[in-house]
Parts: structure tokens; C-alpha cells; sequence
């Protein structure tokens, strides 16, 4: 089975469903990919994550190259069977985590110069060596280097990162395209990312210019790290607008469950974000009626499931009140029962989106989401 | 369904299979009970638990009774319906617990008064109140309070804590019997625990003591705490030969995997220890070839799974390199897979133990075990 992608269904409001076919199953779209970032769903096993009908998980660059290296994967026979996962699998490129997490970062045209968080040894990550590390993992989608910004950025430096981040994605696409020349198509997809901070001109820039270079699908990253909300739509709309609508659109590191509707309306079809697993961790569950903060002493003789109207396993057959007590006495099993919960309840979400597209309703649904979430915890 | 026991087999060694009846089903023995001191067993979902085909776990009074109190768990319905487990459960005494954990213990012959080692309040445990609390959790089968001492204990020190042990059981027994007059018989069966360190006389008349008492089943505690195991074997051996063959008989607190079916020769019907779980945690794995000390850099390449031999879904999916990455990583994941697996092993050491009584071979199954782990890890 080779990649495809194909709308199957749109909505009044802008939304598609579709389905992405890729050597590793098809993926109902809108999705939402767990984060798996060192090649695992903190506190979900891969039985689990298929229980939970996971599709598709993130894995990270960065990450993965650090610990246990790309080379150690690739002669384990990739990433899919080191971890022994059978769906889908994206890799973030690291553009994003050399910019959070690493020491001494020092970025030029070549690629950027760090050191490493966990032992200070000195990397040069470019372009070419990030492609490259990807088609060792054998993830199959591969997201292109791209040049991280901190927000608010004032308009000559996302200017300068936009146009670094086009010249890395042609190069990182030269080096796909080489090597697929040299030995075959890959069973992977090269996927660019759209930049331009909150200056629509840019957004809109970056865009055309991620076209050029021809990709199968297109991100748009450097988005909700701390804007409104309502930019965050607006940005990814500039660019929605411009992208072909046969292609999948990737927005990178999203989001609340309350807001996930909204990107979908702007054309996204896939999501990823850390919030599932790590509010579970830190004991805030999500629920059809709001955020569940379990540690609050309300739910010490609660006998209700975390969420009344999810048929989870965690739901089907634990207490609020016993669920509360595990993270009063900090045990791993908390973390254990409630991302399982967490995750559940943000793929039954991307379902009744999808099922909202099908009936052409999502804009109600997103409404009710909302609302829901406003009136605060059950 | 009530309380019933039964021997079914005799092995030539001396040890012997059975049938534990509970209202919460009944157990083949010899049985492991793996710890769930916070009605958790740390790693494992219930339903996992389930899957691994555990039929009794232990969980602790002490731990309980600080949190979230009995009076909370007797008011959500009791132990089983609060943390929504089927099967059998034991609830240590907290004698143990209080020894070893708890603040400022001063020991009277009215019972233990100590500070919490969560938040320092105050507190006296009491046989009755032990007793009490443990009605309130709704154990399957409930422990008295002992009084444990640190070892090697001068003789007199011995003989003073099995005279109070003695008398607390006597206190613990009245109170149940009372309870069970006023109240009809609770679907709980409450085991006397026999003292008397490393001196086979003081070991003989704590036996005789508790008999004299008169339970549905007894333990022998205060072994395994630090001395030679043919000490630990050989004051076992001097205790189970004065019980009755018809009662269930629990050595708490072992074992090593290599040192369980020594125990079950001594005939011993039940048995529980922290090692397969905490051990788990640190990455050291038991195997059907020895220990695997996962974390060590020879595993980084191992495709084997943790045990070639075992047949857990852990065992059955991921890879030791897997494994060793996710502990290199800290990866709560590591936690999850390694317990599975280690407790998998112990129940699995079991139902090989039960099976060769079966066939009147335990003795040479006793030797493999140990060879097998004298010659270290594969």
C-alpha cells in the first residue's frame, strides 16, 4: 500500500473529511495524533493506543537522534518495528525542540549547532541530516527542517526565519528527491512547513513559496505558542486559503479540545499536541462536560466515571473517587488510567467531528464544544 | 459463595496444591499475591491484572487506613467496589508498616501509637481497630496486628514481641468474633500471624498459641528480613509442621523467584512480596534464564524479547532494545511493560510449581530454579 489523500466529505463551514492511506493503514481525517516523542505515549502501551483506535502517532526527531540515534533504529529495522507499532508514524523534524530544549543553540545557514540537554555532547543538525535521520527512522510522514521563532517576533526577524525556513525546505526536499533517485520512492512522505509568526503577508509568502517547492503535504508551524486563539485561525486560514485542497494540512502542535473544531473548520486535517497526555499526568481530565481537575477534594466520594458520557475502558469501569486517590498517593497507575481517558476523549472528539463534517453541522458542534467548556468542570 | 480450603494434591517434597474459595472466586494454591499496597498494584491497570490472571492481590491497612481512610472506602461500598477489582483480595495487618514507616512508634500493650509518615497526625492502632478497619475495607481476608521487630533479635526481645503478639491476636479475634455475633459472619476470613524471630522453639510456641486461638488460616510473618534462607526455610518448616494440614498456610513477604518453590516444599499455600513490582521499576527483570538488568548497554542491540520462554503480551510484542530505551529514557511506559512482564514471571513460576506437585516432581523443579539463576542472566 502506497500514500494517498483524498476529501471524501466538506462542510458548510470549511471542513473536510478525508482519508490518508499510507503504508502503515488509512487514517481517517480530521485526525489527531498522540505525541509519542522518544518513540512511546508516556503511559500508554502500544496495546492501548490500537485499543484506542490510534492511527497515527508523532515521534520526534530530536529526540530519537539524541536517544537511542537513528542508527541503532534503523538497524532494528526502523522505528515502526524497534517499537513495535503496526499504524502510522509522523516525525516532528526537531526544528522545534533544538529551540526549546537544547543548550548553546546556534543557528547559521548551514543548520544549527547545539548541545545536547542530555549530556551537553555538541550536534549540527541541517536540513539534509534531518531528512536523512528520518528516512533511517522510516516514519511515514517526515516533516522538513524549519527555523523556530519566539513569539511576539517583531517582523524582521520572522521575516529572516521565513525566508531560512524556504531555503531548508528546498534542500531538505532536494535530498528526499535524491535519494528516492538513487534508491527508489521511500515509503514516506516529505511533508513542508509554513512559517511567517502572525504577519498574514508572510503566513501568505511562506505559503507560496512551500508550494514551489512541491510537497504532498503542508504544515503550518510557529502557530499557538501563545497568540489568541483567534489569530491562531486567522493565520492558518491565510494559509488554508492558499494550499491545494487535494493535499493534507498539518497544524503543528494543537490543541484544546475546545478550540480542535475550529482549526477543523479552517481546513485542517491533522493535529498533534501534548495536552491529552500531559494534563493527565498532571491530573486534569477532559470531559464532555468540561476539565475535570481530579485532585480536587469534590471527587473524593465521587462514584461517577471521569466522564459519564465516555465509554472508555478507564470510564467503563473506575470511580472519579478512586482515580483521585491515585493521584493523592502519586501513583504510576494515575498517570496510567487518566491519559488512557485523556487520549480517548480527544479521538472520540476528531469522530463526532468527522461524523459533524459527514452531516454538515461541524459549526454547531464547534459551538457546543465551547460552550460546554466555558460552563467549567461537571 | 463462601470461605473454603482444600488440599488437592501432595507433592513427596512435603508441599501441597489446593483450593482457596473466596466470595471473590476461587484461587489455585500455591498462590502469589502481588502487592497493591494503595489499592494499586504500581504499573498495573486492574484490568491487566486480570489478563495476567492474578486471583488475589494484597493491599495494606496501614496505607489504606491513612488514605484515603477505611471510612471513605467502607462508604464507596468497600475495597473491591472502590478500586473495581472482582478478585480476592488480603489486607496486611500495617504491623509491618508501622514498624518500618511510621514516626515516633511507641509500642504499648494497648497497640501502636505513631505519626503518620504522609503528614505527621497522630494516631493508635489497636487489634480491635485493625480489625475494625479491615471489616471496613471488606478484605477477603483480613491479617492481625503483629508486632514486628528488627532482626536479629536478642532472645528476649523475641519471646516479648510473641507474647504480644499473642495477646493482640487473641483481642483481634474476639473483636471479630463479637463483630460476627452482632453483625452475622462478614464474608472476611481473618488469618492469625506467627512471631518468634529465628528461635525454633519461640517459633514452635507462637504456633501453638495462635492454634490454640483457633483460625481459618495461618501466617508465619517476621521471616525474610535479612537472614540466611535456609534459616528462613527452616523456621518456616518448623511452624507448618504443627499447623493443620486442612487450613491454608501464608508466608509473608517472599520471595526471590529462585527461593518460592523452597518455600512451597516447607508447605507454604500463599505468598506475597514487593520484588516482582519494585524491581520492575529499576529495570531488573526476572526471566526464565536469571535476572535481565535491562538498562545495561548489552541489551541496546537485543532484538529477543525480555524472556524467549514466557508468553506475556509484553514478551509477545517488544524487543529488550525497546525495553532498555524506554528505561535509558525514564519513560513512564518502561514502569508498565516491566511489571507486566515480572509478574507474569512470578504467576507463571506458580502455576509451574502447581503443576509439578501435580505430578509429584517439585523437588527437581526446586533445583532447576535455583541453577538457572545461579547461572546468571542470558
Amino acid at each position: 500500500m502506497s500514500f494517498s489523500f483524498e476529501v471524501l466529505h466538506r462542510d458548510p463551514s470549511g471542513a473536510r473529511r478525508g482519508r490518508l492511506t499510507t503504508p502503515h493503514g488509512a487514517i481517517e481525517t480530521p485526525v489527531f495524533m498522540p505525541v509519542g516523542t522518544a518513540a512511546t505515549v508516556k503511559g500508554l502501551t502500544q496495546d492501548a493506543l490500537e485499543e484506542l483506535g490510534a492511527g497515527i502517532i508523532l515521534a520526534n526527531t530530536y529526540h530519537l537522534y539524541l536517544r537511542p540515534g537513528h542508527e541503532l533504529i534503523r538497524k532494528l529495522g526502523g522505528l515502526h518495528a524497534f517499537m513495535s507499532w503496526r499504524n502510522a508514524v509522523l516525525t516532528d523534524s526537531g526544528g522545534y525542540q533544538v529551540f526549546s530544549l537544547a543548550e548553546l543553540r546556534k543557528i547559521t545557514d548551514e543548520g544549527v549547532r547545539f548541545r545536547s540537554h542530555l549530556d551537553g555532547s555538541e550536534h549540527l543538525l541541517t536540513p539534509e541530516k534531518v531528512a536523512e535521520i528520518q528516512l533511517a527512522l522510516g516514519s511515514d510522514i517526515a516533516m522538513v527542517l524549519d527555523e523556530c521563532i519566539e513569539t511576539p517576533a517583531p517582523r524582521e526577524l520572522a521575516e529572516a526565519a521565513l525566508k531560512r525556513t524556504t531555503v531548508w525546505a528546498q534542500r531538505a526536499r532536494n535530498y528526499f528527491l535524491e535519494y528516492a533517485n538513487r534508491n527508489g520512492n521511500p515509503p514516506q512522505w516529505q511533508f513542508g512547513i509554513v512559517q511567517g509568526a502572525t504577519f498574514a503577508d508572510l503566513r501568505r509568502e511562506s505559503a507560496r513559496q512551500m508550494l514551489d517547492i512541491d510537497f504532498p503535504g503542508y504544515a503550518v508551524g510557529g502557530l499557538a505558542v501563545g497568540e489568541p486563539h483567534e489569530l491562531t485561525c486567522e493565520m492558518t486560514a491565510e494559509v488554508t486559503a492558499l494550499l491545494p485542497s487535494e493535499k493534507p494540512r498539518y497544524l503543528m502542535g494543537v490543541g484544546r479540545p475546545e478550540q480542535i473544531a475550529d482549526y477543523v473548520i479552517r481546513g485542517i486535517d491533522m493535529m498533534d499536541c501534548v495536552l491529552p497526555t500531559r494534563a493527565a499526568r498532571h491530573a486534569c481530565l477532559y470531559t464532555s462536560e468540561g476539565r475535570v481537575l481530579i485532585k480536587n477534594a469534590r471527587y473524593a466520594e465521587d462514584q461517577r466515571p471521569i466522564d459519564p458520557n465516555c465509554s472508555c475502558s478507564v470510564c467503563r469501569r473506575y470511580t472519579r473517587a478512586y482515580l483521585r486517590h491515585l493521584f493523592a498517593a502519586g501513583e504510576i497507575t494515575a498517570a496510567i488510567l487518566a491519559t488512557h481517558h485523556n487520549v480517548s476523549f480527544y479521538l472520540d472528539i476528531m469522530r463526532q467531528i468527522r461524523e459533524a463534517i459527514t452531516f454538515g453541522h461541524l459549526a454547531n458542534f464547534a459551538s457546543e464544544l465551547c460552550a460546554r467548556y466555558e460552563a467549567g468542570p461537571a
